[in-house]
């Protein structure tokens, strides 16, 4: 089949809680024509990350919102299928900012090319992208796990925390992950050789955690806050550092949600008594040191020492049912979008 | 008058919200004798510190409390009375941690020796002793002010805040204090050089605090907690730091005190869209950096670019009330007990 149109899908609304398929819109446009230094990009894989959630909102952040009706922003690979730009040239493949559409325009400037004989191209968007450098930037700028340390992350069968966990072993340290249900609490034990994994859901969740953590927690990667926090932070080691890259637990509250007491103050005493360390960051603040992660990460993939796992999905039309579903917890490993076959 | 008892003050029940009178008990014993590497001293200043409430409760914290009927913990500066170790002889001035009484025993290698004609020996009690040093090493480690960026201080007339503000300033920012009542505020303008004084009294403190800072607030040197923190945070800039080394306003409550909504999700919600950088600390921590903040202090003090004020309150017996009204704000200045005079 050739397409002549551009799939797109729009931001419809802003959702107040969860987002609902209503919030999107599908449309389909006319594909866009290259102008001098651009090129024509044909979409195959759409990454789907926490982040987009923020992108919905009109709260201030790092970032500027989706503006309603525009294309939902995110990060794609994409083939160059015609280029008015001397460094590309049709067949390329490439790491862009692209969004949610079939079909993009994109100023050469912009783009990564990407070799498909270093590790497969959906890699860009998770293991060596930006998810695998958040894991590696936090650790490497803020964590800073030594050997025989404890470190815990929470979503830790997903694209960030998999990598977190493994990197903090390879390092030397003690890995322990949170994930939702049996089957990946089993993947982080014998998949990715964590040393302990806790399954969130259990109402002994907290006891649990503490039993799989007898020395204290000295990194406590933070990438989804709420309960899992609130089970984290007694466990806090004197100068434990939390680097802190997302809150999944929080994107979908409104305000005032919690309702319960308040947690500020003694997190302060907290973080008096015990020297700990919160420290926010967005991983493009370390971005001079992308070609040392990418080096470090490359290698670890081609030895077998740093392994992932990606659920993907086929069809651009599913992206709103499967960013609902990653705000659930319902994806296994790094989500992404079939946008079109590679090999077609 | 020569003294042939050791007037003591011990700790006689642990304060359930703030200290009263009857927490400690006035008590006199033998003068101690010192055993072979011991010197026997005779206390000149004692300092009262706001950790000290820590240490009269049973809560864990980053040191032992003191037990039920035991002296009263503090840094002190003593004359040696007679000595038993090599390193030191009689008339020697040393800074001891001796506590709450008139004499005491202590071994030698717990003492550094003092030399009076660098600065006052009160000093090494405050603007060179500890409080100086949080204040430099927590600007120097953790704050790390740049120039132009704006420092906000608060209890800033006091030990610690007046020299956070006036490092600010040689350090090339913009130093705003914040401070109770009118008279500590005329005295951060016009004899420490602050750029701008709040009162934290006002009605519209938050509002003031705003405008003294038009470009947000860089580093917030947080010592005291409560209204204060929630005046300061909306006003953090991205990448803002936050050394954490008290929180005197929190230390006389007791748990559940506060009552309001929970802030701590949005206090989460901005450390990650602002990238901020909260980190508790006890300057220990820093103490192989002692030497290098001594002699810049000390050369800052000798030009005049560091300048300093003391409370001093004449009498042993009048600790306690002076340590209440330490927790309150009633100090103008670094708060010292004179136990016995310098030259006697």
């Amino acid at each position: 089949m050739v397409m002549t149109e551009n799939m797109r899908i729009l931001l419809a609304s802003r959702p107040t809680a969860a987002p609902k398929p209503a919030d999107f819109t599908l449309d389909r446009a006319a594909i866009p024509e290259p102008s001098e230094g651009q090129v024509l990009l044909k979409i195959l894989y759409l990454s789907l990350d926490p982040y987009m959630r923020g992108r919905m909102s009109a709260a201030k952040s790092y970032a500027a919102p989706v503006e309603i009706g525009a294309v939902m922003e995110g990060g794609t690979v994409a083939r160059v299928e015609r280029s008015l730009h001397a460094s590309f040239k049709e067949g390329d493949t490439v790491l862009s900012h692209s969004g949610w559409q079939s079909y993009a325009v994109a100023n050469g400037s912009d783009l990564r090319k990407l070799d498909p004989a270093v590790a497969p191209i959906s890699t860009a968007l998770g293991v060596l992208g930006m998810p695998g450098f958040t894991a590696w930037a936090g650790l490497q700028n803020i964590g800073r796990p030594k050997a025989e340390e404890t470190v815990v992350v929470a979503a830790a069968s997903g694209a960030v925390g998999s990598v977190v966990g493994q990197i903090a072993r390879l390092r030397g340290a003690r890995a322990v992950g949170i994930a939702g249900g049996r089957e990946k609490c089993a993947f982080l034990l014998e998949d990715l050789g964590f040393d302990a994994a806790i399954d969130h859901r259990g109402p002994d969740f907290a006891d649990q955690l503490a039993r799989a953590c007898p020395k204290g927690i000295d990194v406590y990667f933070e990438n989804v806050g709420g309960r899992v926090w609130d089970a984290v932070f007694p466990l806090l080691n004197t100068f434990a550092r939390i680097p802190v890259c997302g809150l999944i637990a929080q994107y979908n509250a409104t305000p005032g949600d919690t309702g319960g007491a308040d947690r500020l103050d003694g997190t302060m005493r907290s973080v008096l008594t015990k020297s700990l360390s919160i420290r926010g960051f967005i991983q493009r603040e370390f971005a001079s040191q992308r070609d040392q992660f990418y080096e470090e990460a490359s290698d670890w993939i081609a030895k077998g020492k740093l392994r992932y796992r990606e659920d993907i999905v086929d069809g651009l039309e599913n992206a709103p049912t499967a960013f609902i579903g990653l705000l659930e917890g319902r994806n296994f490993g790094k989500l992404l979008i079939r946008v079109a076959k590679e090999h077609a």
